[in-house]
């Protein structure tokens, strides 16, 4: 419980609306969208600008107590769970667009504003935003800073890191910067821009950013490629990186994916194929035509035994919100569903995608992988049930069992869902003692209390994982 | 002078023919690129690799010995002087490109190899480094991401942090850290690598980079519009990006500018003309075509009075070597030529240069001005001679409001060049007290002795310009 001065101070500055401790506002902030983690929190805050934010710091740092901001919790790495209870701050009533710069093409935004939000406005003035994680139509753009979201445009575009170009952040201390900039180009000092994206909370509150934005392509096309071998749908993404095309998607499904997103969505996809590739390009129409047709003739000579071009707009819509949809298919199957994004250089996808399934048998688990061929980011999916507490033990020794390969590949435990809590075990097998040592200090350095996202990214091994109650260390 | 001790372990650690403490190669080490900076360090080492970096990184933390990295030294911020003495430790010996892998489209090379030789190796493969920093012929790649080094085509392709997929490097406590990897996505914990990149060697030695490729560009070309005033140019320039192109390349040069680099390169430059824009173009020949058509017509439309688009690659390249050669050009009017990065958002460069102007004349100084139009990543730059001391107060004032009117420009007192020594009393300009605070906690964490490169970004008032002999607190 929050000692009664720290409360009476909350209301005072969010006011009562603002301010909620009843049990069920702290259920509802109990957890995300990690299966197998929840804790309470102790009260709910939701403050309406920087300074309110920048006071609330500085009352849980002087009381020590945990603060774990969070935008719509659809994280799936266990990063807004409030493990050590604490307060949980929302960023919902910060939602405002506050500009679109045509002319310097950025946009400055509150981190409340939901990301597809951004997407439309954007696109209706011809400007364009690429990064598009899954959960784009409910995500917060903040959530996706502090996450360093990916998505399916990550191979051509990059992440959401390369377009951040400034932030305002309130440190742990209660201070606020200001990073960066309307710039291209700023080296004055450190990059503190992109030591916040991805911190995951722990380093601090973001309370606006600048992003970058490009023209919008002119036009683009999709293609669905058939597969009769997980292996030769690997080496035509091989081919076709090696022929100097760099589509803006290349999606991979293996056969259990295919089945279940057709199942769930309807659009035609071929059940009967063992891999399939979803590959899209976009850009100056002149440029699309030629690459598709090559990737077309690329994946016939990798054995495809059917490459489809999509011939309208509607049908290219159909097939990556297919694509989009396998997350939420596949968790109609079983009570809960395990998705991971274990990453390996693309050269090693079939490799990769060989031993997920290898490992799946080896622990009779229910593992459907699906996820962004080209960039090596895959997305083994379990299926399975928390309260068989039997497998979900060896789901979790197939998971590690995955990690340690990707590693071994030359690869990493997460490329876009981020460590939270989740994958904080593991940090330590793609950073070793020397880089998660720097990290830990880094983090003491600016958190010396350690009140910001409490447990996350660094394992605690104190962390309990359902706690209703709590006492703060007095009111000094 | 070092302790005896010290010299003896260097000895053993590089070998005799690797470290050098005579007066001469001390001499030759004492400053870099950068006018008025000039400091002795007590001896000069090249190390072999890695594990011969993490024994020397020790041993200086241990006796508290100041350690200088430095690539060629061409950097303008007095980055790579050794302001307090120590060790300059040169990584002229790891200058082995390790692998081109054309399957993940990535090149890892150690630090000491010449960034034009990474751009001539991938270029013969079909594949394209883009970071051109104005020193590539001569520049070590380590230096280039030591310094988050710009170039030419930023507006398109970015800096050289957007490049940097993963890294070695050595801690100022002597751990080796590897981050990142071959890898378009990886958020296993915060950035590292690009917390690294443009940290100027404050928080430790690069030994090995992992760099991100691209396909070669197809074809470019390349279109000189004349203009009789600065303004329209600078209006141009926005249009063009209004107009949804964002061209390779984007360069701004004022009239004295032009008259000097063409006395130097005789390419045929347009004297006459108040302001010239170079602009290239790069990619699939149709797009190419029709966005030099449109760039044309905009310039056109924004009163250019001569556009002329090069016939040739010869003509080109002509014109893009008479851009690059504009420092040279300079340099010979005057014994010193002092040349700044102030960088503004792209909307804000005529403003920019009319108030460099004024402030020229303010303080009766020939400054001239060129840079990269397309970031907003102006050089102005000051033909003076250091040897007359009254009218290097008056530049380094002028200096002073320039950087001042580029914040109040919503730009940054360096777009390219890095802090330093030179930019270090400005850096508070940008970063506020907070944001100083916070990035000195970064670098104190990793680095409590202070021992890497101390002196620069984080201003020392303490520094001494030129210092002959030292003592080092005891060899305890």
């Amino acid at each position: 419980m929050l000692p009664d001065k720290v409360k009476q101070e909350l209301l005072r500055i969010v006011g009562e609306h603002n301010y909620q401790d009843s049990y069920t506002h702290k259920l509802v902030y109990s957890y995300d969208a990690t299966p197998q983690f929840q804790s309470m929190p102790d009260a709910v805050v939701a403050p309406n600008n920087t300074d309110e934010i920048s006071q609330i710091v500085k009352i849980c740092n002087h009381y020590k107590i945990p603060l774990v901001p969070r935008g719509s919790g659809t994280n799936l790495s266990a990063g807004t769970t409030p493990l050590e209870g604490g307060i949980v701050l929302l960023l919902k009533n910060m939602n405002k667009i506050l500009e679109i710069d045509e002319e310097n093409l950025t946009i400055t935004t509150q981190p409340g504003v939901i990301t597809q939000e951004i997407i439309n406005q954007v696109e209706e003035r011809g400007l364009f935003y690429p990064p598009d994680p899954g959960s784009l139509k409910v995500s917060q753009i903040g959530g996706n800073i502090n996450e360093n979201s990916g998505g399916l445009r990550g191979l051509k575009y990059g992440v959401t890191r390369d377009y951040v170009l400034g932030l305002e952040a309130v440190l742990p201390n209660g201070d606020i910067i200001r990073t960066g900039g309307k710039l291209a180009k700023d080296v004055a000092g450190y990059d503190l821009t992109r030591l916040l994206v991805g911190s995951e909370g722990t380093l601090g509150i973001i309370t606006e950013a600048t992003l970058k934005l490009l023209p919008l392509p002119q036009t683009k096309k999709t293609a669905l490629a058939l597969f009769e071998d997980i292996q030769m749908a690997a080496e035509a993404v091989s081919a076709i990186i090696a022929h100097k095309i760099i589509p803006a998607t290349l999606e991979f499904l293996d056969q259990p994916t295919i089945k279940v997103v057709e199942d769930f969505s309807k659009v035609g996809l071929p059940t009967h194929a063992k891999a399939v590739l979803l590959i899209e390009q976009d850009g100056d129409p002149h440029k699309v035509e030629k690459d598709i047709h090559d990737i077309s003739s690329i994946c016939k000579e990798n054995q495809a035994f059917d490459v489809t071009i999509a011939q309208t707009n509607e049908e290219a819509e159909a097939l990556t919100t297919a694509r989009r949809a396998a997350l939420s298919a596949l968790s109609r199957l079983k009570p809960t569903t395990i998705l991971e994004d274990a990453t390996v250089p693309r050269s090693e996808i079939a490799n990769m995608v060989k031993a997920i399934n290898t490992i799946a048998k080896k622990y009779n688990l229910n593992i459907c992988t699906f996820g962004h061929a080209g960039d090596g980011n895959l997305h083994p999916t379990c299926l399975t049930d928390v309260r068989n507490e039997a497998e979900i033990e060896r789901v979790e020794k197939a998971f590690e069992e995955i990690f340690m390969k990707a590693i071994e590949l030359g690869g990493t435990i997460t490329g876009e869902h981020g460590v939270g809590a989740m994958k904080s075990p593991y940090l330590h097998l793609k950073l070793g003692d020397t880089g998660l040592n720097a990290m830990k200090q880094l983090k003491f350095a600016l958190d010396p209390n350690q009140i910001m996202n409490p447990g996350k990214m660094f394992i605690n091994h104190n962390q309990k994982r359902v706690v209703i109650n709590r006492e703060y260390a007095g009111e000094s």
